[in-house]
């Protein structure tokens, strides 16, 4: 009996040791984000839809400025973004793919116009990462905000979850959950 | 002078009256909904990265049943569906197809899984879908909810803004916005 409840010991605490790291920022979407071919047109149907001004857009710096890789490579691409608030702490993301070898990019030739991920903001990036990568859901394409002050990560879930999953990340803690 | 200021106050007043209807649930999405080939394979991911338990997936009630129309047509087509917490007043629902003519096996069958829609909860439908219809995003699908309490539409907005919307609306007026 007493061999019994060790192993039953043993037999949970390895499976503590094994769950995967799941962080307190998973759970709370913050980002809708839809690739569209045009960010200007796209975004002056969303101000029409919501009553609101639309944004000016505005295009992220060369992918060897931000640390770009896609698919384990160094990329150049860019990308012309646009936000509008469609909730409390959620947005909807526009996206218009500048140039090659982006995952945006990749979505429109594919797929054309539609929502390319949902996001997530995290507190532990590196442990996410080797979550996701542990239950087979690798990283796609990585790079740092434009201010430089944060990292965004696209994580390979469209075959499990039916949407890739971004995770966002400041460098300041006191941004993330 | 006098002839110019009353031009203005012409023109402004026609604009105002013109201006398409614009619902107050407009501007808060309540609804991420993702179609995907197996429902139950899709919610155990979903279970899994979240840390909450998989509810149990049902399956609408035939069209027939549920006043269903598809493209302007009745339609039979039913789908599995379940739902998921990801914020406060927004949920993930995963879609399983089931059977013909719908706007689900139809987006299944062109663009695989994906993100079918978003939703906002609305005030007054028919006027909103008389408002899209103008600015040319017209109804595509329509239904009752399974317990017979509301109306869900799907509306051809994905040309404009990127992705298909969802006007969600109950027959009690204190659950609308």
């Amino acid at each position: 009996m007493k061999f019994a409840v060790c192993l039953l010991l043993a037999s949970t605490s390895a499976l503590a040791a094994d769950a995967p790291y799941r962080d307190p920022g998973i759970g709370k979407v913050v980002q809708i984000a839809i690739v569209c071919k045009d960010v200007n047109a796209c975004a002056q149907h969303w101000s029409q839809l919501l009553g609101k001004p639309a944004p000016k857009p505005r295009t992220t710096l060369p992918g060897g400025e931000v640390h770009l890789t896609y698919r384990g490579k160094p990329s150049t691409g860019q990308a012309t973004l646009t936000f509008f608030d469609v909730g409390q702490d959620l947005v909807v993301e526009l996206i218009q793919p500048v140039g090659p070898d982006t995952h945006w990019k990749e979505f429109l030739d594919r797929n054309g116009e539609g929502v390319h991920h949902i996001a997530f903001k995290i507190r532990d990036l590196d442990k996410t990462i080797a979550s996701f990568n542990e239950q087979g859901m690798p990283l796609i394409q990585r790079g740092r905000f434009d201010k430089n002050n944060g990292d965004y990560c696209y994580m390979d879930t469209k075959d499990k979850l039916g949407v890739t999953i971004e995770l966002l990340h400041w460098d300041d803690p006191s941004k993330n959950p």
